[in-house]
């Protein structure tokens, strides 16, 4: 491993099978955390070509259990996003895109820090069942055309470890390790196909277009290596997506947003991402004709039969859903209001993603317990006159004392301006 | 700790307190390794300026007990040599200096690997002693002039714990942490000012004078920051050093030096460290007078009557030493002979030292026993002219079996040529 490290440290290539050796000496604890350290500060001075990248990719993926997906009739194409606050995107674009017959496989995660997670949400309806086996997971593809459960922990367990340690050691950003963590999962998952929810701005982890657009092509670089192919959609994640943050509220916007009747900037995100999926599965070969598919399927009802028929297969209240007054709410509200008149310039969405946190929407530890009702109902977006003394956001909590915590976040969340702010567009760019 | 990390690998520099928190914390096991080591290549990428190397020497220095050396009169000089093959300096040199009234309070260590240890030497010596507490070694400093012992485990233990975590993940190779690690032990000897012989040449650390000179020029910055002196004395390292290697073999050579009949080579190494060490100590005030002070000592025997009474002092056999002949020897001796005719060119000093520890004369790990009698006698060095079936070398070993080990190192020694080679200057270069 010494001589490895030097060769990484001296800007020489790792063959395929040095980068196997690393990864499987590390998993299997044959290789101390003190030489990978070393060896990831020397990939982030020296960094790793595409075909590194690609191998790097390929040892995590083999790291664990690999889920075969070719039972499943038709290209299997995954969504991911890198994370944002309010982003029930999953929500809306797996049963929409499975309305026009085509086949959804998706495995998610919980939500950690001030990011919320796909499978909590999905648990806000009573019942519903996010842990299964891979050939059960399988059948109930095969069956409805969509399930989504829980990410198997035989999944990739390399880059939970390799994750760990550059958390640690000052080694989480290098383009090449970003991309190969995100795409081992990807594709340990089964998929033929991804595409690629790429955030931008303060509040994601890239900060700027430059480095977006580099991930972007390593991501498309590593997938073709592996034989499969990506589209990044680069979206601007300096607010919050749509109006609610916290897990009941957000799972009732994304039952709106099935209806026809959410909130303009997710609508317009699903409509994009949803139509290069459908782009990608061979479904369409255009993506007017596939934006047209969804947007009908949103009018005709299928989307939201389908959501139904997700609910009901996984083992979810039924009743819950149809009438969302029964999802789980909170004892207390209150009305954070504005400290001045003027125009909202921009939201900072970790802010608003803490605050959520504090209202018991989230995670502080891997273990703590969620409080499924309670979030934040912006009633303001970025571009909107408000009055001093209006109400800018609905706070939901069981406890009233929390809501003195979230305010400090949500004081410090808001940016106003006198003139009427230059609208952002939320679709930046599609690289592929 | 992240944050240090990520401060250094961004290209930052640290402040005093910082680098004193990152050597603190990861002696007293507050920082674990892996974080350590991240930092390290950090270092190795992104380098230490002027004021942290000598930060960082000042907190290993720190790590451990920091001897105090002032009751002892006068200017206290160290010397240092980074290492080499029948390198037997330390023999010559303490006593030759302290003969012409320049106190020598030095530290030593023990053989490792292919290069010999001054303390392994001495014990050659029956019931010579080099373990003693820290006071008992000024006392015999201020009663003798000169006293020799081991480095106390307490000294600088922040550095054994470094080096070994650099070893094993590819960070030995950065002329800061080089610096710091000699300066860090140096200075915790309580040395006024330091002569470092700074070896350069394929058997050396240094493989080339750009980056011996870049290390010589480094610990000056550092000594200086520290209020110490600081001369480095270039030397070339491609040769062993002398002709005896083994440890009663050099001692016996060394002896012959101090009565003005050891090799050249030797000698001259001596004579021009040793007068930087007078003028240092402030006892000349120029290198000739100092190089007529040692010589004069050497013709009128005070240098080998100070050795003596060292020898004496730590409670060593004097009859051994005024009679080599009783010094450990070996029961088997053997004539390496030249392959072909011609003139020896060069004689790498590595596989020499390999070659000798075979015969028994080093340790293969830390805790092996040594063979005081073993060892090689060059009787060709380079420059000399030789025929085929001449004896190049004499060995010396208590097992008939070693010499065939030895020979496969030996076979790979000597570099002939046809035509007289030039000969190579010992002393290159003073940096101060």
């Amino acid at each position: 491993m010494v001589q490895l490290i030097k060769k990484k440290r001296d800007g020489q290539s790792h063959s395929r099978e040095e980068i196997i050796e690393i990864i499987e000496g590390f998993v299997k604890g044959d290789i101390p955390d003190y030489q990978i350290s070393a060896w990831l500060m020397a990939v982030l001075w020296q960094g790793l070509n595409e075909d590194e990248t690609a191998w790097l990719t390929e040892a995590m993926m083999n790291s664990g259990e690999v889920i075969d997906l070719s039972e499943i009739p038709g290209i299997i194409v995954d969504k991911h996003s890198t994370g944002g606050v309010g982003d029930k995107t999953t929500l809306v674009l797996a049963p929409l895109v499975s309305s026009v017959g085509v086949h959804v496989a998706k495995m998610s995660g919980r939500g950690l820090g001030h990011t919320g997670g796909t499978l909590d949400k999905l648990e806000s309806i009573e019942g519903f069942k996010v842990d299964m086996s891979p050939q059960a997971f399988i059948e109930r593809v095969k069956n409805h055309g969509i399930a989504i459960c829980s990410q198997n922990a035989q999944l990739v367990p390399g880059d939970k470890k390799l994750y760990a340690l550059r958390d640690v050691t000052g080694t989480i950003d290098n383009i090449s390790l970003i991309a190969s963590s995100i795409m081992s999962k990807k594709l340990a998952c089964g998929a033929d196909a991804i595409v690629i929810d790429l955030k931008v701005g303060d509040g994601a982890f890239m900060k700027n277009l430059e480095s977006a657009e580099l991930l972007a092509e390593t991501m498309i670089s590593t997938a073709n290596r592996m034989g499969r192919k990506l589209v990044a959609i680069v979206t601007d994640m300096n607010n919050p997506l749509g109006n609610a943050i916290g897990n009941s509220l957000e799972l009732k916007e994304a039952m709106d947003t099935l209806l026809g009747e959410g909130p303009d900037d997710l609508t317009e995100l699903c409509l994009t991402l949803g139509s290069q999926m459908l782009m990608l599965a061979e479904r369409v070969d255009n993506l007017e004709k596939g934006r047209e598919l969804l947007l009908e399927s949103i009018k005709n009802g299928s989307a939201i039969q389908k959501f139904y028929e997700l609910v009901e297969s996984q083992g979810g209240n039924l009743e819950m859903v149809k009438h969302p007054e029964k999802l789980p709410s909170t004892t207390f509200s209150y009305d954070y209001r504005s400290s001045q008149s003027g125009y909202v310039q921009s939201i900072f969405a970790q802010e608003i993603g803490l605050a959520a946190v504090s209202l018991g929407a989230g995670r502080e530890t891997k273990d703590s317990a969620i409080d499924f009702g309670a979030g934040i109902m912006l009633l303001a977006k970025p571009g909107d006159k408000v009055e001093k003394g209006d109400v800018l956001m609905r706070l939901y909590a069981n406890d009233k004392a929390k809501f003195e915590i979230a305010n400090l976040h949500l004081d410090r969340a808001i940016i106003f301006s006198n003139e009427k702010p230059e609208k952002s567009p939320l679709i930046i760019k599609t690289i592929q």
